[in-house]
């Protein structure tokens, strides 16, 4: 059994990462941590019947595990990084503070200088749809962020192919459940204020997330500079779904472009592309570790890419854990499906 | 026109008796205080398209007004309430620090002592449909609290007749909407903990409210100690019912029973009684400012009442605004239908 | 008083449309239809405190009426406005059988030939905003769909100008309430089915919508055939969001964007521009009949606009009396405040 | 491997079996039935990346599985149940058709006559913590319904020790996710209808599920005649809350009412007691098998006992597949937690 433990355990991503492992067939839980909880139990914060200890950061036993989830807030994490990396320990970190491999990029859209610009570029980008081979290797993972795994799953087979139209505008609309907020109270996750009304928030290229997704176009040959991303929060407590617009450079028909999804994702475990006619939908993927994926043909020049994923499955502690299983050379979907 | 002032106007209760009084026919708005938000326009706070400037509550401008809507949290209402009085202006309080008149009984509920208890005999407590005649005539209306509005408006008919079982429990299970909780983000109104959930809360004869209904109760010759009060927070917006199981000192003919809600509240115009066979339910009284009750005979001793109101309505400020024309001779619907 | 009947008046249209017309200050209603209800009082449909009857179609006395609201479904309209035409009556027509000016357009999109062509001249399409002047004068209103108002009110300012980029895409992705949908129960709009999900259908070119839409868009001389509609359901009552995404002819700057927008609306008492750095939610116009619409600059060329609409008040009952107010000379706002 | 069959497969109750047992260790799936999809694959009815083929009742091969589930609406179960039976295979029945041991009674209550009312003597009705070891001997067990199986644990403590006062009534207050209703679309379950609104229904002695519980109480020597019942629907996908009001015939302690509850419960490995102070909620058991349960003391003859379960899982599928499990010797909880 690998041993595993989680830093900030208290948070919907920490929770739900605990609740992977803790029913993980190769994997064993040390230790979970909360700043705001420690010295409680998990079932005091939320109604399971297991009971889990959360213990101060400074006191988790790091010598005593093979891998941690860094589960912290961006900025909170990087220190906590650095001290798992400097005693042997594996990292697969959450935050996104090991996402961007330029860090003066990273302050730039964070507002703090990274404590660790070395390590950005042992770093490796967990979409193991697109890295596979390089998750495998590495001993630092930073897992995407939910919005960009979505977005880079509808995107990765026409940059794979070279299809897109590097002139054109890439437009990414998308729709997110609340646990994507965190858990901590805010007016803006208060029931009354998002129950019944749907937001645009930091529409155009201004949310933080622009930054990952370009960087994870542009690595693969594609127009990054080109994304125009609008995120929207909905009144659904867990799931995500962006609905994807692209220009062709060339004529692409409707069973090609259906067949590149198809066979690009044909030997993914937790990607699945629907039939033609079939529309990706946020219960598609509710509650489960998967990416689902549609592709609707307008024109030859145009598609529509709906990608559905859950914000804390495939687009947080799901992928945290199918990263885990590669990097310890476990089955990829063990604790998963 | 009479000139109206509003305390905590940023809140729930305060946005809704602003957004009552400025369509009133007979009112004015002269000033809304804000401590939180003090120096914002209402339109930053909530997405209305008119402009209402919030000052702080040390800038009101007493002396310009006639009445002012004190929707100030418990014990915070007391020491503005003193002020208004002492500069003439009638006042309607929709905290709940002159509903008791027992100022030992409010400080072992609310936990601070009461710094006017000389006021509480001047104060009326203003259920219109019991006490519209002493309403009338006061200058320090305490409006009632959602919970005990829904539950007495219940159980007046059998109290004004004196057909309760005395030895037997009164107990309202009760459901409210997450506006009753008030807009200061918690983690007990975070759309994630909300949504898809029910829970109870303060249930037997522990929540505040069983003080105030029971004095209600009592004053109608009833046996209030034997109240027993479960509320329940729902994923709704808005919105309350008590359903209510009483027993009968006397055998009691359906419609005798019927009879007696129906002529109890013929005249009413804020309160409607359904005709039998129909239950009331939250969509009955939704952004309204009314009540509406249906009766339900199990046998001869036992009913069930159900009793909606929407808690910013009649169960806060509909109802405050009901009782401000009574207060000043106008028509007892203005604003309100 | 005008006299006003409003068939198939127990839909959320109609029903909307009678709660509107039954406080409208110069209006009276004298008739209600509902085919599947006739017999019955609204209040047995719909949970409210007031009694109207519910006539058959074939009842509907239009010789005593000025003016009537066809609230009826898609192709069942027709026939009732030719009758009402016939009467002399005035028609503000709440289906989409006289939206589209080619009776061959509209078999092609609702699958049936068209009963009365040559009254598709006559019918105006009822965006006041855009047609204030034919609006007028006209006795047989084409009042526009949801998604058609949400989206061409978004672009209204850009095709007046003639800004767009004729060979770019328009790109409107939309979110919808369920109402939106009708009251006739089916899977689609089931509860369990609607709730936490959020779900994309007719995507691309292939809503009904479409052809409204790019009738409305060619008509401004803008390029209609460029536009790509893609509608999702939300688990949300009442509501509509189009973020809508064009591009630009020529440069133009941030603030010339803002002004275009505020000083095309700014006469305008049921569209409201907002300022700059707010977006447009469903929360600003829910349970109003406004529309609120927010521009949002990325560069010279691109654009993003959220419009928002209730899509029962500005997408359906209250246009619908917006433009029964132009018609008649009345104040365009009566009962719509 | 046990064989297994699923007699209507495609409503929310029969979908939650199949779910259960595709993953369960023990068991393995050989047919599944849907008269309204038949020729269907079960991914055409729900977004589930696996495929079912649904075959008409009359093709199910009954000689090739050990046990049935009977999802199948009241009143059609009966002659299902009977065949399989005739077969010679275990059934598990989640209709009420074999609840009521009382063949008259379930006529009055279900409308039709009773087909098998000798079968009605060998059914035996599966609350294991109750009936555990006739559960193990049955070839024909008549699944609890939600309401009663929430209701029952709540009692079953006190009425197993003989406190309850027999001649007070017990008042349940129940409330329950919509999926409780079934998948048949109708006005009642159209979401509009049900979202932002709470509503009782069939409250008293009306509902169904009365005679069920009359029945239950009747058997552990309570007064079952005495029970009053108040359901409600609520805007929640899944779930089932009652709050269950008792009266005690003798004084009893805070502490002996919690140590009653524990120790009736310690040893289920379904059901958890919450310690004192904390109050059952549907987050408690939502998408669980497990009912959870809280004991709140009033005074030494009231209590409010809380009792969650998911009104699919230890509600329906998961107290069916609870006592598949039993009846088959193996572990209680395979396929469950």
């Amino acid at each position: 059994m690998i041993k595993v433990g989680i830093f900030g355990a208290s948070g919907y991503t920490g929770f739900e990462t605990l609740s992977i492992i803790r029913k993980h067939p190769a994997a064993t839980l040390v230790f979970a941590t909360s700043e705001s909880s420690a010295g409680q139990m998990l079932s005091e914060l939320y109604p399971v019947p297991w009971e889990v200890p959360l213990t101060p950061l400074a006191d988790a036993p790091l010598a005593e595990v093979d891998a941690v989830f860094c589960c912290l807030p961006h900025g909170a994490s990087m220190s906590t990084v650095i001290v798992a990396r400097q005693a042997g320990v594996r990292v697969i970190d959450l935050s996104a503070d090991f996402r961007l491999v330029d860090a003066e990029l990273y302050q730039k859209w964070y507002g703090v200088p990274h404590e660790a610009p070395a390590l950005l570029n042992q770093a490796v980008y967990g979409l193991p749809e697109i890295n596979r081979a390089r998750v495998r290797e590495t001993d630092l993972l930073a897992n995407p962020g939910c919005y960009p795994t979505s977005v880079l799953l509808a995107l990765y087979p026409l940059l794979k192919a070279r299809l897109l139209d590097a002139a054109a505008p890439i437009i990414a609309d998308s729709k997110s459940g609340v646990s994507g907020a965190g858990r901590k109270p805010t007016l803006k996750t208060h029931f009354v204020e998002v129950n019944e009304n749907l937001s645009p928030y930091n529409i155009g290229q201004s949310h933080r997330h622009v930054a990952e997704m370009a960087q994870g176009i542009t690595q693969l040959g594609g127009p990054g500079h080109k994304l125009i991303f609008s995120p929207h929060l909905t009144p659904i407590s867990r799931g995500m779904l962006s609905t994807v617009y692209v220009s062709l450079a060339d004529d692409l028909s409707s069973s090609a472009a259906q067949n590149l999804y198809a066979e690009t994702y044909a030997a993914e475990p937790m990607v699945r592309v629907l039939p033609t006619g079939q529309l990706a939908t946020m219960a598609h993927t509710q509650r489960t570790h998967l990416g689902v994926i549609s592709v609707t043909w307008i024109n030859p020049r145009q598609l529509i890419i709906c990608s559905s994923i859950d914000n804390l499955g495939k687009g947080a502690a799901g992928q945290a854990v199918q990263n885990f299983n590669i990097m310890f050379g476990l089955e990829e979907t063990a604790g998963l499906l």
